[in-house]
């Protein structure tokens, strides 16, 4: 009994793919009824498909320039009523509504229709489809007598179903159909919602070229899944990667893999962070990134000697890495990390590969590469699940002006400090806090990540800024820091001042910057303030 | 021309407060005409109310249990038409269709019909509303000329600003309705998704008890705000906090604030990490949490003995630390850390409170004091976007039988050893990766986190754990790690048991495994393996 024959159809359809074959097999073969509208039915007639208008089944004519043409009792009447109670069926009898066994429809991705540059406010609205989810939603409601259809990709499931079952669909396929119709519906609404919400924002005010900073009362996000990974952050967790409906062209979730093995969860956790550090640079930069931390970050005249730079920070840790630069791959670049196995790399990003750069890539068939397009970075928003809801915050994307830096030292910085400190300020917003990042000529030799107290951070970056200057062969002295938020003690600036720091960046804003800054005096440190704070978790 | 005027309203709604009021003066002070359903006209008719029954009204009789009552031309097009097309009113005006200017219509939480444990399959398919959905979404599509008002709370304003507009809404208004219903539909839609395809997924064979290991092709989910928050990681970044429908009840986002200033976001998400982490434990425990990681960490007799031992982990991180306790809070815990100000605490959360404890807690005026009402902790899945979209996984609630543990070294660990092991594998879950965590008497003594390489994070944990000790007056010796990932080489064993470990845990299955535990043989140490992995970035 859980068999639903298929005597009758509604056919409407915006992507007409494969919709003639499928009507062709339900009418020829099915013996199915098929009522249409507009578009579809002369798709469908022309391809000798016979179809009843649905203006004629109902008997109201077509009108409003189509706004109104489904939303009618024939039509809901005969998706609706409960096969199993008797004064359901009565009921249509006395009022001649036939029942209609199955739905198909589909609905244009609104994302789409506003992606268009020169879609006017009228003419998205326009495109705002009422008649189409009222039926999907109301065959998907009484799934345990209709079948209903929003994917083009259900056809051939459809009739091979129907060609075993004497031209019935079983509760099976019907369930899962249900479920897909929700989903398509919750994902149409929810982007009309969402691109409500940005133009409310606009019109309330908030800045045309910023993200909406006005958060809506429902908060509503729909996804469509990339893949499904082997597993999330540990072998026993099930895990997805889902991707925006309108994602950034030079976005991660749109770069194209072009070698090496699937990405795991860890790697597009990195992958993320290390391709967003590497685009804070505007001059040709490496970032090698483990564990959600740059151990490696440099800039340079060309990628490659960036990427030299970035390995020589910490070789050790670079071990098992992402590398993400912002040029164009280059065939040296890969040789200098490929030969002789000398860095193993879990993932590459980078806008582009030199055709030579591909060709030696391929020879290492694990080494997974993705490409971008491009450095672009729209502003957007980012979310991160906590425990029973979601904090969504505007992306940190701030990108501050120096000239409206100040020096708080007596000490002004030299040239070539003020320059380490701009390039560490760019760095250690992209180490987890607290961060205290060491740079020298163009790189992070030192980074210290995630620590509880401050101190502890500017000691970890300072023994690693030591051990690569040993490394390198050059003295330990004239390095910069850069922290990502205030010096709550002096005891950061007497930890940095014993180990050759001679220049600080900084927000500044502490209740003792006073006493911090006379620390720097005493020591003969430079200090400059931001005013801003990056912090990251 | 933006102001649209009310002359007739259909009204019909799930959620009757403030309906009768806001009728009687729509009624009897604009003079404008009601058109109802069912139990929305008796409530109004009894109040006195005059309304037109929308059977009457489309001369269509209700028909199959309700299901089939609103979907009709008479309301479609009177909801539809565009008042500035000529051609769209002649239509309506031909086939007698009257406009309806205003809809009211709310829909019931399909989260609540689904929380209901009674609930059948067919019952909750039987609440899926139909016509309130597509009334909402052709009012809003039409906001140009009509008036949707699908929250009862914006009653008051639609009459204020008819009393100030002659009886018409502004276009401004209507703009911001339509947003609204839209953000409503989603999220009804998003609702009843999410169900079917956990519902499908407990069919298609996914264990009952474990959240859904099958991903939907969408995914879907929709947040009511709880609030906006001041900023977000930084001050120049917009946040805000949604919380889930169905949120957990002991779950953060369902916690009481007792005390204390408003949760930041960065509060929030720190609370969010110290209450995963003190749940890891049955018997009394306490963490102390800054920055994502647990800078202290025990368990003791009681939560209070628990709070001084984790203090004692680590006094200089703690400052400014956020406290969880899987226990009632008693009034000595409180004073232990608020007198003399002993450490200054930005989050108390625990599942409760003593009244003295309360009381003395009241005195901090600044102190956000958090109370869950007990520590279960459902399955769930955590989500995170990355750049164009974002990943999704089960959370980690692994929670290991100790008995399928194996020890792989020729020593095996003492009775304390392994206590203090089992101890730092808790610990150790919750410190970010790579992660080692030293333990000793129940304490989480020296924590490693956040380093991009073992080595590094064994090092600056035996840093910590040898400060404690010195603070303590203890010989830091027999020490306990836990390492939250294999080691990829045996120089992590090395560091390990030159600074005192004596008894290892870890996850096992490096291609080195036998290297390392050689050098464990050689060390004279006790190692575990548990065949799991917890990352935790």
């Amino acid at each position: 009994m859980a068999d639903a024959p298929i005597k009758r159809a509604l056919v409407s359809v915006t992507d007409k793919e494969g919709v003639v074959d499928f009507c062709r097999v339900l009418s020829k073969e099915c013996g199915v009824e098929i009522i249409s509208t507009g578009g579809t039915a002369r798709v469908l007639r022309e391809a000798g498909i016979p179809v009843e208008e649905i203006s004629d089944y109902t008997g109201f004519p077509e009108m409003m320039d189509g706004r109104v043409k489904t939303l009618h009792p024939m039509v809901h009447g005969g998706l609706l009523a409960n096969r199993d109670v008797p004064e359901h069926m009565a009921e249509a009898a006395e009022h001649g509504i036939p029942m209609i066994d199955l739905v198909v429809v589909n609905l244009y991705e609104f994302e789409k229709t506003v992606a268009d540059k020169d879609v006017t406010f009228a003419n998205a609205i326009e495109h705002i489809d009422i008649g189409g989810p009222s039926m999907l939603r109301s065959a998907a409601k009484n799934a345990a007598s209709v079948t209903v259809v929003c994917d083009p990709a259900d056809y051939t499931r459809v009739l091979e179903t129907m060609e075993h079952n004497h031209g019935a669909t079983t509760l099976e396929l019907r369930l899962e159909l249900q479920a897909k119709v929700f989903a398509r519906t919750a994902a149409y609404d929810t982007a009309i919602a969402n691109w409500l919400a940005d133009e409310l924002a606009k019109n309330q005010g908030a800045s045309e070229s910023g993200p909406a900073t006005v958060f809506p009362e429902r908060l509503s996000r729909s996804w469509v899944k990339a893949e499904d990974l082997r597993y999330g952050e540990n072998p026993h967790q099930a895990a997805a990667f889902y991707r925006d409906g309108d994602a950034a062209p030079c976005s991660l979730a749109n770069a194209v893999q072009l070698n090496g093995k699937p990405l795991s969860y860890n790697n597009l956790l990195d992958t993320d962070a290390a391709w967003a550090a590497v685009r804070e640079f505007d001059e040709p930069a490496c970032v090698i990134l483990k564990h959600q931390n740059p151990c490696g970050s440099a800039t340079a005249k060309d990628v490659t000697a960036a990427y030299d730079k970035a390995y020589a920070c910490d070789p050790v840790s670079a071990f098992g890495g992402i590398i993400a630069c912002n040029r164009e791959v280059p065939l040296d670049l890969v040789e200098h990390f490929a030969d002789q196995n000398k860095q193993f790399v879990e993932v590459l990003i980078a806008p582009g590969y030199t055709e030579e750069a591909l060709d030696r890539l391929a020879k290492r068939k694990n080494l997974r590469v993705l490409q971008t397009g491009g450095v672009d970075r729209p502003a957007a928003l980012e979310a991160r699940t906590i425990d029973g809801g979601v904090l969504v915050q505007e992306v940190d994307l701030a990108s501050e002006d120096p000239s409206t830096f100040t020096v708080v030292t007596e000490r002004e910085p030299s040239e070539q400090e003020l320059h380490d400190l701009l390039f560490g300020w760019k760095v250690v917003k992209t180490v987890k806090s607290n961060a205290i990042l060491i740079a020298k000529d163009d790189a992070g030799i030192g980074m210290g990540p995630g620590q509880p107290n401050r101190v502890d951070s500017a000691r970890i970056a300072c023994d690693r800024a030591h051990a690569a200057c040993e490394r390198m062969g050059v003295p330990a002295e004239n390095l910069a820091a850069a922290s990502d938020a205030f010096f709550p003690f002096r005891d950061d600036v007497d930890e940095l001042a014993a180990r050759g720091v001679t220049a600080i960046i900084q927000p500044g804003g502490s209740v003792r910057d006073e006493e911090v800054i006379e620390a720097c005096n005493e020591h003969g440190i430079a200090m400059v303030f931001t005013g801003v704070r990056h912090f990251r978790h």
